[in-house]
Formats: C-alpha cells, structure tokens, sequence
C-alpha cells in the first residue's frame, strides 16, 4: 500500500516553519525563559475589559462563534468609518494573509515582497506556488519605489509592503504610502500590512478610501491590543475582495470567545492610549541599554528595538545566543545586511531589567566566542 | 484601474457559506432563539476544569499559542496510545479538512463523499478544484462498499465517510469502518470523521494503527468536550501525513486559550461520562416528543436525533421554519430522501421542554401551510 497522492506542488514544498516559538526553545533548554522578547507579543496584556470578557464569556465556549463576526466587524467600521462590507475578521493576520494568497494565487504568479521582510507572506506565497521576487531594502527601510516598479516590470498580482516595518521596526510617513497606492500597477493588488500601526507616530496611517480597488489594509488585535493570543486580524478593502474571502474562508474559523475579547478591547481605548504611553517608555529604555552597551538603537516605529550591534551576521547571531542562553527570549532579522542587528519586544520593567542584566555578558560571550 | 486578478478557480467559485450561523437568523428576526439546538453544540457545555482552565489563561492572552501544540499532541498521544508525530492539531475539523484537501487534490483530482454529507468538507474540495463524486446513502447510512467502488472507479485521491454520520445520526460498527480501511483502493486516503465518536455506542471506533497510511481520523473537542467556540479539532494518522501538513498550515492559528482549555478538558473524563449520560437523556426525551407528536425518531449515535417527519422536504422545510418562528433553532438535511427530516441536537432540560412546546404548533401549522 503507498501513501496519499500529495499535488506535485505540495510535493515541492520544504516542512519549513516561518518562526519557532518560545515554547520550543524552553523544551530544548529544560527551563523557562526569563523575558520573553522575541515575537513582538504586548507583555503589557490586553485591556482588563477584554480579560473580564474572556472570562465571562468561557462558560459559553459550547456554541460556536457568530461565522459572520457580524458584531466585530460592526464596530470596527463604526471605529474607521467605513461600512461592515469592507471588513473581513479572521484568524490572525497570517491567516488573512494566506486566504488573500489563496484567491489571487495560482503556480507561476508573480508577487513582490522585500528580501527580508514578513517571513509568513513569503511562506503562504511559496505554498501557493507564486514566484516571488524580492526587492531590497533601502537602508532600513522598505523601497516603496523599488516595489512598485518590480511590480510593474514583473507584472505582479500582489506586492507587499509592512509599514511600519518588521524586523527593522522604520516606518514611512502616511504620504509616501498614499503615494504608493497611486502607483500601484493596474491589476495588481498592494497588501499594506499595519501590524504594527497601533504603536506607530501620528501621521503614519494614510487616509485611503475603503473602496479603492487597489490595496487591502492588514489590521491586528495582536500587537497593540495585546491579544496575540486570541488570533484575531482583520482587513480592510473593497467590498468584492472583502466579499471573496467568502468563497474559501473556514467560515466557523474564530473562536467565540476572541470575537468577544476583541470586541471589548476595541471598546478600552483607554488602555490603548495606556499601552502606546509604555510601549514609548520601553523603547526608550531599551535604546538607552543598547547605547550603554555600545551598540546602536534603531529608531522605533514599532513595539520592538531593532539593535544594530555593528557588526555581521556572525556576531550577532552570536549576541543572539547568548541572549537566549540567559533566558532572553529575542529574535533577530534573516537575511543580510539586516542580521547584523537583534530584535527584542518592548516589555514590563522587569523584562527590561533582564535584558539590562544579560546584554552585557551576553556582548562579552560574543567578542572572545 | 482595475480590481485583483483572481484565480480562474477562484472566479469560478460561488460565494458560498456551508452553513448560516443561528446568529444571523435572530439578527433576521429582531429576537433571541430560545432553544439553541441547531448546529450540534453540547448544551451541557465544557468541564468546569476547562472553564476554570481558561478563565486563568485570559490575561495570558497577549501570548501567541505554542506553534507546535505540543502539551496538548502530548496529552492526546498519551490519551490514544500513539506518538505525538501521529497528531495534528488544528482550527476545528473544519480547518483540518481543508488544509488536507489542500494537500492532495489539485483541479480536476477525483474525490468521493455521500451525496448530502458534511457540506464543509465538499465547499472545501470544490474550492481546490476537485472533482466531486458523490455515492448516496444506503438508506440512513453512509454505504462504504459502495464509497470504495466508486473510489476505485474514478481513482480518488481521498474518500469520506462520517461515523457516526451528520446529519443521518446513524452509525457503523467498528467492524465495518475497519473492513472499509482494508478496502481503501491504492492511492486513496480514506477521511474518517469521527467528530461524534465521543457520543457513540461502545465498539464504534474500530482499532486502527495509527501508522497506517490508508486512513486520516478527525476528532473534535467541539462535540463531546463542549468546546465548540474554542476550535480545537485534531487528526490522528501516519507520521508523514501529520507532518505535511507543517508545510501549509497556518502555524500559529491556534488560540493560546484553546489549547489550554482543551488540555483542561481532556483530563476530565469524569465530565465527559457526565456528558455522555446527560445526552442519552436527551436522546430519548427528543425521541419521545417526536413520538408523541406521530413522527418517528431515527437512532441516534450521536448529541442529535434526526426526525422523519413523514412526508417530503417540502414539508420538512414548513416544519423546521415553524420550529424557528417559535424561537427553536434547529437545522435539517440538505438532499433528498433526508430531507424529509429534521434536526434537533441534544440539550438541558429547558431546552427540550421549548422544544416539546413548540414541535405541536409547528406541526399543526405545516399540515395547513
């Protein structure tokens, strides 16, 4: 007897996995880590209003939640002024990302990302069989200009672009993406992933029409609402695309009880001003312990620092190591020239203190290793 | 300018939703449901262990789930005497079919169900472009001799069968499931969905070696452990199947309260023989009433009874609306001959008693509609 008949492109695919977790790292060492700063998560936790929520709404995890997220989606238009048929909740931002791959997708098409930028679009592109061109970086920030016009010349159906940016946590100003969107070749669709928006300066998010055909708007509960956990993203479009995720998505996908914490959370936005207020303090400390140390912090657009420790890959991979070896829990960008710097989470003072605490042995290790 | 370039497969799809969630029906009406028996929840709800389990875990929600499950693979490996690397865990059956429909069938691959079958599991392979075979019911069962011919015949990549069966509630005994298995053509992947097992009679689940490359199980914590809302379905099967599936699946779509509260739940079994006890109540109650009202309860292996209401769907159909319009959600089959049935799940004492109230008037309105 012979196993399943995989799809020839199935067959292609590496068992690459975009990110370990913590967990793994914990289970491999045998013990706990100390801060964990590496996957960009809000240790400043999610709205107490969210956490009652959640809590009052367990007892009721029999019944499956509302597959039309009708009352989410209700209130995230009301909060962006646009209309609920322009908003499509699901499971995480990596899973719209994959359902958006999915409609527009098939083997040999082409998409435009930056080399080294969202590990997880670049999995759901290659497990789609789309062939992916990368653009680099300009500095430490992505190239609108360069993206678009790979865009152009390869004929591209999508064309990604995270602003702020992730790992190297720039930003552009909400001009420079209005502009973009002018720009985007006709038939292709920008993705402009906003993550990380919610911990961004004023003046970072553009005003783009809801309708426009041309770009699709990644929105989290992850990051600034502190509900990684929950897996709840959403996107803002034209209502056809909103409408086509439809044909595809795994209707009953979310999780009642993250509908409800979401929906609480997008309530307290008093909390979120909180969070903004010490993910700003955080980044300031985490700046001044990489000066202390020598070494260069990257302006922060972003819940996370991106460390410049001025060098190569080598080193700070070696950084890295000895980070995570003193039970920091941090990550640092793939590809080169950016993995000449580490990434770590903003985080609660005690983090901070450990990341204070481990960074010095840590660079010490790394010079005489 | 224009708008995305779908996939022509994408194009070719309806914008199609398997099921309409009871929500939606009561923003429809402008009222609550006051029976919520219609889409196979378990009333009697979750452990309290896995209450309780996630009510401490809600602040924890800023973390991402663990990507790789892997307490909870452990404790399921533990719990069906296999390996971890046997067990994959995901977001409800639901999602765990479509990523293994994703795995095998490319446009135009041959896939075999039951005509009226679970309609998720047919959105997901038309939605890859399968071609779908479909073998009807021997009566209120699903046929496996003639699943497996109609297999062999068209060369299918994968076939389908339910034990016990939705929306039929019927059930095979392990013998037959474990005669179907040694019959599985070549090349084909047998699906058995086993989302009620946990409600069947002793000697349904047959004694499979998880290894075995013929077959994939799909088991639920929606059913039996009342955690629907939660989205934790997983599957049992051969080392390298399970591991495919790390090449497409969303990584870390699991909620971290989830897994948790899924953990919670196995290990109160005490509640699921609580459970299993309080069904078979309702099982017999719903029987009753359907007696008592001159229509005929068919067996059930499951947490609902499917009621012939003794005439054609066109009648079945003015039953079910006058069970809605009297607060009772309630669904029923799609194709016919089932759809001279309907379908109401198991549930508390107060639920039953709506329903014992309403099935009267709902009846007497359909004779004269």
């Amino acid at each position: 007897m012979t196993g399943p008949r995989y799809t020839r492109l199935v067959q292609s695919l590496p068992a690459s996995v975009p990110f370990t977790g913590p967990e793994t790292l914990e289970r491999n060492a045998g013990r706990a880590f100390r801060a964990r700063l590496g996957a960009n998560e809000n240790g400043f936790g999610p709205s107490p209003r969210a956490i009652a929520a959640m809590q009052e709404a367990a007892a009721g995890a029999w019944m499956y939640g509302d597959p039309e997220n009708h009352d989410l989606r209700a209130a995230l238009a009301a909060h962006h002024g646009c209309g609920p048929e322009n908003i499509m909740v699901g499971e995480g931002i990596d899973g719209l990302l994959g359902y958006l791959v999915r409609l527009l997708i098939e083997p040999g098409d082409a998409v435009v990302t930056s080399d080294g930028a969202y590990p997880t679009f670049t999995f759901h592109v290659l497990g789609f069989g789309g062939a992916l061109h990368k653009v680099p970086y300009l500095g430490n920030h992505e190239d609108p200009a360069a993206l678009i016009a790979r865009a152009a010349e390869t004929g591209a159906k999508l064309v990604y672009i995270a602003n702020p940016d992730n790992p190297m946590a720039s930003h552009h100003p909400a001009s420079t993406i209005a502009a973009m969107v002018e720009a985007v070749p006709d038939g292709c669709l920008m993705i402009l992933d906003e993550a990380y928006i919610d911990l961004a300066p004023t003046g970072t998010a553009p005003d783009i029409d809801p309708a426009d055909p041309r770009v699709i708007r990644m929105r989290t509960f992850s990051k600034g609402y502190g509900l990684a956990g929950a897996r709840v993203g959403y996107a803002i479009g034209a209502a056809p695309l909103i409408a086509a995720f439809n044909k595809i998505r795994n209707h009953f996908g979310m999780c009642r009880t993250s509908q409800i914490g979401a929906l609480a959370a997008l309530t307290d936005q008093g909390w979120s001003a909180h969070v903004r207020a010490e993910v700003a303090r955080s980044r300031s400390r985490l700046a001044a312990i990489a000066t202390e140390n020598g070494l260069i912090a990257l302006p922060s657009a972003t819940n996370f620092v991106t460390i410049d420790c001025g060098a190569d890959g080598v080193f700070a991979r070696r950084v890295l190591a000895g980070l995570i070896e003193r039970g920091i829990f941090a990550r640092m960008p793939f590809v080169p020239p950016h993995d000449r710097c580490i990434r770590i989470s903003c985080g609660p003072d005690a983090e901070m203190v450990a990341v204070a605490e481990a960074l010095p042995p840590a660079l010490a290790a790394a010079c005489t290793g």
